[in-house]
């Protein structure tokens, strides 16, 4: 469960209310807030304590991530000649501190570590909005306008990606996460055209190290089609699609991740259990099902109510604690 | 084209910097700023200037609607003892000043005028979490948890939505828009239990009205067949669903409206006027398309690049100024 962490008081306790980035930077605490949720809840994989803009702010982009807000970029994207800050990604060097985390974090699980990237165009929506946006209207502003600028600039984000994510399993761990948060403001004709080549560059880029690929946006029903096309192995889907539908938009072969609706875990203990239970029974099908939220995990949950559902998890999924993560 | 008034210069002259409330008080200022974006752009309908919170402060509820926030709720609803705070609305005393303007407007118009209301759910959203939200987290706990009492507001809510748009259309409204700007947030099966009877109350209640029911929300695409059975002529569609898809799932017998991206009309006027007739071109079917944008007009587009979207809607449609709202 993405953000797990977040509403632990053992969690708020060790991050204080310092930046984010700077407890990202700090491989053994970073490795400790990876670890607590697992301790906590027993859950079957654990997923590295970070944040997607992490390799911009490693290439030297100015980004800061505002409580309440999200990442802001100090200064946004507009023409040809910011290109040129996107340099190549040399993940031993700046991303040293991350994957320091994954090999800590590795020695210490007996369950499977889920390393992650932001998509291209969830990144690019980043550097050129300047920050987090409600309409995108920068972004679908320079997609269509300027085609050609928009694919330079995902297509290094793609390389970005990638190296972080290679880095990431070389490091130790077990299964990568792409996430595109915000391709659900797409259209399918424009995520097929804008979004699609990008992505699959990043996940196909990955197929030789043999590590379950999972992709995953929020709002994405018109999209599963495409994003499984993109080369997952694992596609992520938010409470809004049933899975069993998701499945036939998804096509046979992919396994489906999610998708109990996070703010349905602010409800009581007793509806909290149905829900679950209600999208395990609806999860059924090959190759396969990884239970989680359909979105992060809001601040305000109860960790009491979390641990009802990973119980509820293992109770009808004994099987599940095995260790294998896309099975 | 809603909210198309706060792209142009005129509105901004006229509204100046005050507060929504008060210009939405005020009928024969709120009647020219109806007015405006007909004028310049000579669209077939005209959309009342007003706001989906309009009957709430008009019933005594702490409403205030901050710029770039959203609508903010002085007490937000908690418990059962603020049921008595939902009082009914009698439109030609609580709405006066709304009626006029529909009044004015009707007699200086040679289109239809389209009335509208806040759907239930959306408006118990802003209830509950007292303003904008991102997760909708207590109205899921709220309508989750304690779902006798979420019955209750929807049902008020209904009768407030239904008073509201019949005293619009008695005062000359040609069709109605039932808003449910933030229905996209559930799942269908919540929006079949929680949401769809309170907003076929409103629905089924304007039938013997005989005009034209919209009915709309973002990101709905999962819902578009029980937005459909909730009694709408006409089912709006944001721009993540095209067309000819939403036609299948809305069913026969009902008319679309939509969905160009409004952020596309950031974009080059080349490239907008090419993705309007796509959007013209998926439209095809009976009984029927209104040509619109998928959300409401950004506020940093350009009146000239609307103008041609206009423009291109009456080249391939040239039949659409006839003055019917459904056909």
């Amino acid at each position: 469960m993405r953000q797990a962490g977040r509403s632990l008081p053992e969690y708020r306790d060790l991050r204080g209310d310092g930046d984010i980035l700077d407890a990202i930077a700090e491989p053994e605490l970073a490795a400790e807030l990876t670890l607590q949720p697992v301790r906590r809840y027993g859950v079957d994989a654990a997923i590295l304590f970070s944040d997607i803009v992490v390799p911009l702010a490693a290439i030297g982009l100015g980004v800061e991530i505002v409580a309440g807000r999200g990442p802001v970029i100090d200064r946004p994207f507009r023409a040809h000649e910011d290109l040129a800050r996107l340099r190549p990604l040399e993940p031993e060097v700046d991303l040293a501190h991350v994957l320091e985390t994954v090999r800590i974090v590795v020695g210490e699980l007996d369950v499977p570590l889920i390393g992650f990237a932001g998509a291209p165009f969830t990144l690019a929506s980043y550097l050129i909005e300047g920050g987090p946006s409600r309409t995108f209207g920068r972004t679908k502003a320079l997609m269509h306008g300027e085609p050609e600028l928009w694919h330079q600039i995902v297509d290094r984000l793609a390389d970005i990606a990638l190296a972080t994510l290679r880095a990431q399993v070389n490091a130790g761990a077990s299964a990568i996460q792409l996430f595109d948060s915000w391709a659900g403001t797409l259209s399918a004709a424009d995520y097929a055209t804008f979004a699609l080549p990008a992505s699959r560059k990043v996940l196909e880029g990955m197929g030789d190290l043999g590590v379950p690929r999972i992709h995953f946006g929020v709002g994405t029903g018109e999209l599963l089609g495409l994003m499984s096309e993109a080369g997952a192995d694992v596609v992520g889907v938010d409470w809004r699609v049933p899975l069993s539908v998701a499945r036939r938009r998804i096509g046979a072969g992919k396994a489906v991740q999610g998708n109990l609706d996070p703010a349905v875990c602010l409800a009581p203990v007793d509806i909290v259990i149905k829900e679950t239970t209600k999208v395990l029974l609806d999860a059924g099908g090959e190759p396969g099902h990884i239970f989680n939220l359909g979105h992060g995990v809001l601040p305000e949950t109860d960790p009491g109510v979390l641990a009802q559902v990973v119980e509820t998890v293992h109770y009808w999924q004994p099987g599940a604690s095995s260790g294998e993560v896309a099975e």
